[in-house]
């Protein structure tokens, strides 16, 4: 347990878990709006109206809500404000505790950690100033953005932001078995619906999520947000795709991707480590074929024998 | 600064490191392995030949060498033994200290803590299986390895390991200046060279570049590692982008991608970051066009003011 959590009781656990959900949703948003920028050569203007146009939608959300605000706001020089403001993002700590504490627990919370990394990167201004002439970007001429483009990057917000949430509420969830909170989860998503920066529509659709008996084992098995991602999946490695090809860096957007292809895979790829620590270090594996604890003789006679326990 | 970090010192510290360098190591060779095995259909076996091969070239280490023996191992039922173990990787501490401190240091560690998360992913199992039944992957045939794909895929992986020991020589550099340690990078890369489990030809040009005076701002920016990644670049795109399309999960791949992508631009979008911030919580912002800090009263006159002091 970190020192910023063991320090704290449940309710600030909570309100930490809050903020490094901010943090991904911000995170996400700063995304759509740098492929919106980046890869379709919109406006800042232009981007706000399409938030705009968003926030009426299932993303209906205070912070899509000021996003259109934000880009659409002129300065004294007759331009947008966001294209004068310095890329350099600033960071409290709730983030980074949030993410060392999802590492303490076991709980894979890829969203909230790429948006923290994200801002430790845009803080290196000097030494991306460095690597953008050691790395051009080819030129590429902005595609045309039709109302499908639009609508795939909606649609892939949508779903990143489902998993960013089921991530976050699985943490609370296991957060509060280790350290005995009994957490209400769907209480907390009415109590952040009534009002904070996170406050969103969504957060309704957790809020029944929980109230099924039993509760999903995970937020993306309940049933509106398993249909959402699965309507809005071929989008999303769409936009995913482009940003991949076009050179657009879309952390947050790609590692809830990665972390959703690695969830619906029964059998994944974690064998060949089992192999390799087996056979380096004597770690033994597990097989699927019969119980039990087995090491490979692996510098001796190649045997496999039974091993008294996991190590 | 965690508990782990507290209570080591320099040669610990360096250690840990290793370590976390190890899991992402082994990340990568496991998504490598899942792409030949997911994607094109082949064998472990097969695989296991694919990995011997590569280690004749600039992969050549230890843990490439041992990759192939592990996936060419049969056991005594005849099949490969890998395709009996079962796919839940164990952990005994050292990536997550690794990602955790370097959270506490503001580095972008993202290849080493997308494999501590993966690892954690593997290890939920009985999620993954339900997950897996309501998420089901669309059959495809799998695609015929050209040898262009096969290379492909290695200079994928070896733009990305470079990646990730820039990072973990970045959190080293990072932590030495905060701890007081003076560390040597380019004799950690030569002890590492010596003997360890992530021994590698690659180190050698690890050292070469710290040689130089003065040293990279990063690993990235060594000449030998820019060429590589230079040259690697629209392969490393085309692997990320085919396992994205694919619905195959790549963390470590797509996040060192993604990173690449981040370092490698003078202008990224955390400015509007800085102005959500500046909204929501009045937390200042700079300019690109003149110093000082700023507030803009968003919700009063709209003006922007000079403000005190970031906050």
């Amino acid at each position: 347990m970190s020192l910023a959590v063991a320090a704290s009781g449940a309710g600030h656990y909570v309100k930490m878990v809050h903020n490094g959900i901010e943090y991904a949703d911000m995170q996400l948003i700063a995304e759509s709006y740098d492929i919106l920028a980046s890869v379709y050569g919109l406006s800042a203007a232009a981007i706000g109206d399409v938030f705009a146009a968003w926030n009426a939608t299932e993303l209906e959300s205070y912070l899509i809500e000021i996003t259109a605000i934000v880009l659409r706001k002129r300065d004294a020089t007759g331009g947008a404000l966001v294209d004068a403001i310095l890329d350099e993002a600033e960071q409290k700590g709730t983030g980074r505790w949030t993410a060392q504490s999802a590492l303490d627990l076991g709980v894979p919370l890829t969203a909230i950690t790429e948006a923290v990394y994200a801002r430790a990167l845009s803080a290196r201004r000097d030494l991306r100033r460095l690597a953008a002439e050691a790395f051009q970007r080819p030129a590429q001429a902005p595609l045309a953005a039709s109302p499908s483009d639009l609508e795939a990057i909606r649609r892939a917000l949508y779903a990143a932001k489902i998993v960013s949430y089921a991530q976050g509420f699985e943490q609370m969830s296991a957060a509060s078995e280790e350290y005995g909170w009994a957490l209400n989860l769907g209480e907390i998503a009415a109590i952040w619906r009534g009002g904070c920066i996170i406050r969103a529509r969504m957060l309704d659709r957790i809020m029944q999520a929980y109230a099924a008996s039993p509760p999903p084992a995970n937020l993306l098995l309940a049933e509106a947000f398993r249909n959402a991602v699965a309507a809005a999946e071929g989008d999303w490695r769409r936009v995913v795709g482009l940003a991949v090809a076009s050179g657009v860096a879309t952390p947050a957007f790609s590692s809830t991707l990665a972390y959703y292809d690695g969830l619906r895979r029964a059998r994944g790829p974690a064998n060949v480590l089992q192999g390799l620590r087996d056979y380096f270090g004597a770690h033994t594996y597990r097989r699927l074929d019969k119980p039990g604890v087995f090491h490979t003789r692996w510098g001796q006679d190649g045997e496999e024998v039974a091993a008294g326990s996991p190590g």
